[in-house]
Formats: structure tokens, sequence, C-alpha cells
């Protein structure tokens, strides 16, 4: 049941980018600005910034502009970000491990508290608060620990098989960089997909416009 | 100035979607699908299907189908692929490790040809077929080589100023992974941001809205 209802995916998928410019602003000791400079700053029009804003009650005051502090905290409040689901990584490649070290999960309502592989030689490793375990483990971990969300970041032709059997788990949301299409067969499920080989693929198209 | 004048942004990035999905049916040795059957295994309409492609000319013939070789050897021109942009790599942190041993940029239409981090214990190390270069020889190594493509995986702070001194030095194309949202003052420039961050904050909301 959405608590937002009648806005667009289009305007939620705009919010992560204003909470990370307005945590900028807040970082930067800025607490107040106007819709016409935020707009300069995201590179948005200030009636876009309005229409979007305006879809969750509004945080603006005519003639002060946006507080920030507060503004920051509604947008992650929408976001969710205040949660803490219990989230497992699976697959501890150079990637996997990349984005277990890089990402501040806590800021981003998540909590990694399990990290899987079915490379023998990888498990026992330590990464970060915790040590990496064998993917035969899974099944027991997710009974004791019941967690919310997988990260999967392995190869395509295991995705399907360990999706299905994290979804009978009781897995609720994916962040998937494998190059399997998840979304197919679950749609009662979360998705959020990181197509990186996609990504690149645009990118050459677009240099290609330029260099042609 | 765009060789498929006409055809919308939106068109243009399902095609690595497409790719990916032709290039496992050749994998699977399938040379030939009706776009009944190509639209069920990719989860959009047929007629979605006939409408993006036929963007490009089309390829199907009715009541054979697509030719899978033929339609995967277009797209790939129509992206590029078939090019090969100097690359260069900058921040090799975690995560541009990881992408430098993870993806196939060859396939994709890139060459890699450079790693430049700043930390002086990284300079030496190797990397696939390179060795990390020190950032402080990016300028004559640019003036050499001309790499045309950046990926950048260095922190916000340094992004902007890095960003702006390779322009000069004629990178025309970005795979961003920077938290800096580099497309702001340059819009002759290619940038394919993945801000990952964002991501992990819209499967928030996600999550947020199935578990609520």
């Amino acid at each position: 049941m959405p608590r937002y209802e009648g806005v667009s995916p289009s305007v939620i998928r705009r919010l992560p980018r204003y909470h990370r410019f307005l945590e900028d602003l807040q970082r930067r000791d800025v607490h107040r600005i106007s819709s016409r400079e935020l707009s300069a700053l995201m590179n948005l029009t200030a009636s876009q910034i309005r229409q979007d804003l305006n879809c969750f009650g509004g945080f603006g005051q005519q003639g002060y502009g946006y507080n920030v502090d507060a503004l920051l905290g509604e947008i992650g409040n929408i976001l969710g970000l205040q949660r803490d689901y219990r989230s497992i990584l699976i697959g501890a490649g150079n990637l996997g491990l990349a984005i277990a070290k890089h990402m501040t999960f806590e800021t981003k309502g998540f909590n990694l508290i399990g990290i899987f592989d079915r490379n023998k030689e990888l498990v026992g490793m330590p990464v970060r608060h915790l040590v990496i375990s064998d993917i035969n483990r899974l099944e027991n971990f997710c009974k004791t620990f019941s967690p919310q969300v997988a990260i999967l970041c392995i190869p395509k032709a295991s995705a399907q098989e360990i999706s299905d059997k994290l979804i009978r788990l009781g897995i609720k949301g994916f962040w998937n960089f494998s190059h399997y299409d998840l979304t197919l067969d679950h749609p009662d499920i979360a998705v959020e997909n990181v197509h990186l080989g996609d990504s690149l693929m645009t990118l050459c198209y677009q240099v290609s416009e330029i260099l042609e």
C-alpha cells in the first residue's frame, strides 16, 4: 500500500538526488535555500522543484525558501532511510567486495549482516565487520536472521536459481548487479537493477555520436 | 550530429538490453526468434518491440521473425560497439579496481589503456594488462595517447577538478561513478552517471512500500 498515492515513480526516482544535494548543503552548513538557488545547483527549473516537492505536501515557505534540514529529514522519511533493513550480499568477487567495502549502507536504510560465496577460498575472509560465509549456510542463516534484502553480485547463470531460493526464504528486495532480469517472474518483490554493461553500452552510443 | 535522427533517447536506452538478450540467444545457439517470443523473454509487448526496432529501419520479416545474428550486429553498430575508444580509469580504490577487473570493456566499444591514482602505495600495482600510474603522469599520458573516455571512481571532492582537467586534455566521455553531477557544466560531453547511492535509496523506498 503506497504511503504517497498518486506520486509518480519518476518523482520518487528523483528524490535520492535531492537527498544527495541537500545532504551536501547541510555538510557545508547551509540551512536555508531558495528554490531558485536549489534549481541552479541541481540544473532543474524552479517550477520543477516546486512541483516535485509539492507532491509530498510541500516544505517551502513563500519568501523564505526551503529549510534544508527539515526537507532532508522529510525526504529521508519518504525514502525510508531511517529504517534498518537486514541485508545480505551474495557473491564476494571483485564487484561484490567493492560494493561491500565502498557503500555506507547504514545511511541508506540498510544493515549488511552477511556475505556469502561458494568459493571455498573466500570463505572465512574478513570484510568490514563480517566474515564471508559458505553459500551452503545461506538457508540456515536466513531462517535464523530473516534478512529482508539481498545484493546479488553473481553471474547470470546462477542468479535465477539463487534468487528463487532467496524469495522462498523471505527476501523482499534485491539490489541486482547480475545480468539476469529479476523483475520478470516476481512482480511483488522490490528490484533495483544496476546493469553496468548496459550503462557502458549507452555511453558508447553517446561518445560515438560526439566523435562521429 | 545524430546518425539516427528522431530516435528518442528512451529507445536508445533500451538498446543495450536488447543487445544483452540477443547475445544470450546467440550463445544458446538460437538464430531466429519471433517478436512474440522475444517479447515474452524480455517482458515487453510485441508491438513495443516492433516499434523500437522499426526506428532503425526494422529487421524483422513477416512470418519469419527476427534474424538474431543480423539484429545483434545491427544494434551493435548503432551503439558503436565495434569501436575501440581509448579509455582511462581514474581512482583505483575498491570500486575502481572492481570495475577494471569486472568489466569486459573490449566487447562494449572501449579499450582500457591506463589506470591512475594519487595514492603512492597503489602506483606500480598490476591490474589486468596494466600497471597503476601516478595521477601526476595524467597530463603527459593524455598528450601522448589521447584517451577519449574517462571512468571516474574518485570522491566527489576531487571529481570536479579532475573532470575539468580531463576535458581540457581532450576527454569526450565520462563513465561517472563519483557523486559529482558532471553534466551540469559541460553539455557537449557524453556522460553516463552510475549513482550507486541513489540506486540504493530507491531500493529502500521500494522495500519500505512492501514491508510497510
